[in-house]
């Protein structure tokens, strides 16, 4: 089967400093075949640092052949080669780690003979289909998309371009993912929602009838599950980021850009808005909104709407357990003796 | 491989009436061709509403072909065809949707030649084994049941009749699901339980010997994982409901027709008892037992056994972060000088 | 395909107090075909008690053929055959436990047919490659190892001897366990850390160019994920145990023999020490470390590090509804009127 060949492109430090726009302190031609944090460098390493007075020490014991960094570095008995400043590191690390990273996910186009793919769907001939994928009905798989082994795509599933589904993902039947969007391990798109009528002590299932979409340029992390609408489709915007293990239920709907932790879970019809960031472990309750630019801190349960940007929080830091059976003790004993509402017991 | 044809019944207003006893206010022969919300409906579809003055706007606007209500919905300026008067609408709403979503999940018998099936299964003629399906040695399929691609069942797996098991399910030797049991995509019954006993600092295995068994008509969520037990089986009881990414622990007890939402930790040896409604995200130790009838608010931590039904809750609503902030500050400074228990520290 | 047999070892009470070491009280040629609670043990059954005096019934109504005990226990009526002396029973439990549960296992070595291995893939002739298998180039499998149906193991994963793989597990490239290592289905090694710059207002992927390392005797649940780290490894050490549904992100070091319950959240880059044991749904933030010998309480968020051994909580026991929200109401009133803060708002 197909094996991305070259991961570790070589580029000389003047090369690199044109690509990010980076002022250069040092040699222009250094070769650089790989990235590498300060302490693990050596000469043919690029390496960076946001706070450079914070970590003085670890840049002059430092080995890299180059460092971006915010502005000069002058570091006694640093041995660093070359220097390369940029207005925002962490971002300039980011762009160089993607020149390593991205071939990972190039493969060849092709179907591989133990795939079972549906005669009626259309596997576009640049697109990989990896070993054991099913590719039911009607599906579509666009240009360079990559469905690593074993993925399970159900009916009349459309895959835009460029998408990398990992091994091991499950879109179901009527999902939709636009350009780009990457998949991890594990994931479920299209799952049932979770929706019970009562019915004389047992449960009548309300039958899930909508789907999912995703927009361009999502990411969506191990074993996710985002699961399908009960009568429209739960919808994930462009750019949205989402960690591992995170639940999104029916009818949701995430706007562009928003990022959530892992393990978060975000109950039925939620909305939330652009520009958000949601803390690990977050829980959100289903029927609210969440305007943009919202900070949900880890742990925090979201029990209301929100209508203003800005951090929420209710996540409780951790104390000695000594100390934080006292701090109950103490809660449980002042709402005991809470006049204003003791009454009537 | 087999796909579902018919999942767009076409019905009259007479014969949706007939099926749910509703009281039909309009023409009996409008063609019905799906379900949808009252802003989304179109002139062949059904429509709900349970709170009428509430959505009276949704009402007015919406061009539904017919709409099951809680009554008579005198709506200025309706365009809607038919009034379907049931006494619970959301229940009538949920047997509706099984007539369009039921068909999904017929398949026709027979063995996709891609699955691995052990001679000494025994597979009902009338199941649908799918592709990339691994059977193990002395397992059973009842009839009509569905296994989608990639399911992977173990040896001496019991499956009843009329279940459904999504695309890449795993049941584990020795597991036992009911009839009319559906599965979504991940789910994971009877993995090792977490037992270990400490041996000279490091951990001895306690081997897993019992099994998982799953009542009729129960419903288990993308992801979910439960364990096998220790020595007998974790049994979850009929009608039971489980959402997306929840872990039942080894040896855990769940009673009939109890609702647990998502992400949703219940820890070994719990017994949780009937009618209960778990919500999203709670935790519930281990070695307790619930009681029947008992409500367990999201992000809920239970700790101690419940012999009385209610609600119970412990999740910290959201608050501005520095207000939260504040809170928390002012809990400790009143545990520290907590005259009652400070002494001796 | 392989299946294991003799799961029902037959032993003879001599023999097990030959094994375990333990002072046998009773006949030594009882003979002993499997494990079970002292409630559902018959005369062939192995039972233990850890606290005779409050299972003192449960004792006198047993029928085992023997029990683990940690001293005499003389129980009147009691039908038992043989007792099993022994310092520490919960040990002595698990140990007979391994007899019985470590041939399920065993597999003979081989390549299933339907598996896809790459050619430059080195597969120890004794290890078991099951059906639907998929490994990548230059990856390798020990000695007597097994990747049941479905696992995916990427391009140059290296799988020690003796390891276990449940069903579809997923071992990303460059993935790397030790021997003895159980991995349960579900589980997926080395997808992406959830790394993101912010690139005006989008979001710029962090390529994640480390990988993911297992020590020896580690034992990780279903449904669970550890991503690789960002630039160098996540770390995992000897005999580390890991239960379900839990989250590890990259670059996070967890150190030998630690323990970890379900549905736990580990963010990026924290480091935990040895010997520790993380309570279920606990979560614990990045960049910070936690030292050896801590104890976390359930569904504690650990926010700072922690560098002395003890027991730490944040979890917060449930209640009444109607009285926690009258704590919540009574905290929310005392921040209000907390004069030390209250200024400037």
């Amino acid at each position: 089967m197909p094996q991305c060949s070259a991961t570790n492109p070589v580029l000389t430090t003047g090369e690199i400093a044109r690509r990010l726009g980076a002022r250069l302190d040092g040699p222009d031609d250094r070769q650089i075949t790989r990235l590498a944090p300060l302490t693990d460098a050596d000469p043919e390493s690029l390496s960076f640092v946001t706070d450079p007075d914070r970590h003085a020490r670890a840049l002059a014991d430092s080995r890299a052949g180059a460092i971006l960094a915010p502005g000069e570095c002058r570091v006694a008995g640093a041995t660093v080669a070359a220097w390369l400043i940029v207005p925002d590191v962490y971002l300039a690390y980011a762009r160089a780690s993607r020149w390593w990273g991205e071939p990972r996910r190039v493969r060849d186009g092709g179907v591989h003979p133990s795939a079972v793919v549906d005669p009626s769907a259309r596997i576009d001939p640049q697109a990989w289909i990896g070993p054991g994928v099913v590719i039911g009905a009607g599906s579509s798989v666009g240009p360079r998309s990559v469905i690593e082994a074993q993925g399970v795509i159900g009916a009349r599933v459309r895959i835009g371009a460029d998408a990398f589904l990992h091994p091991r993902v499950t879109l179901l039947e009527d999902s939709r993912i636009g350009d780009r969007v990457i998949l991890h391990s594990g994931v479920v798109l299209g799952a049932d929602g979770f929706g019970f009528a009562p019915d004389a002590g047992a449960w009548c299932k309300i039958e899930q009838l909508g789907g999912v979409r995703v927009g361009d340029d999502c990411e969506i992390g191990a074993n996710t599950t985002v699961d399908r609408g009960a009568l429209r489709d739960t919808r994930i915007g462009v750019g949205v980021k989402i960690d591992d293990q995170v639940h999104v239920a029916h009818n949701v709907e995430i706007g562009d850009h928003t990022a959530i932790a892992g393990c978060v879970g975000i109950a039925g019809s939620a909305r939330i808005g652009r520009h958000c960031a949601i803390g690990g472990g977050a829980g959100i309750l289903g029927h609210l909104s969440i305007t943009d630019h919202v900070t949900i801190h880890s742990m925090t349960l979201v029990t209301r709407s929100i209508e203003r940007s800005g951090h929420y929080a209710s996540g409780v830091p951790h104390q000695e357990a000594r100390l934080w059976n006292r701090m109950l003790a103490r809660l449980r004993r002042l709402a005991r003796t809470d006049g204003t509402s003791v009454r009537g017991e």
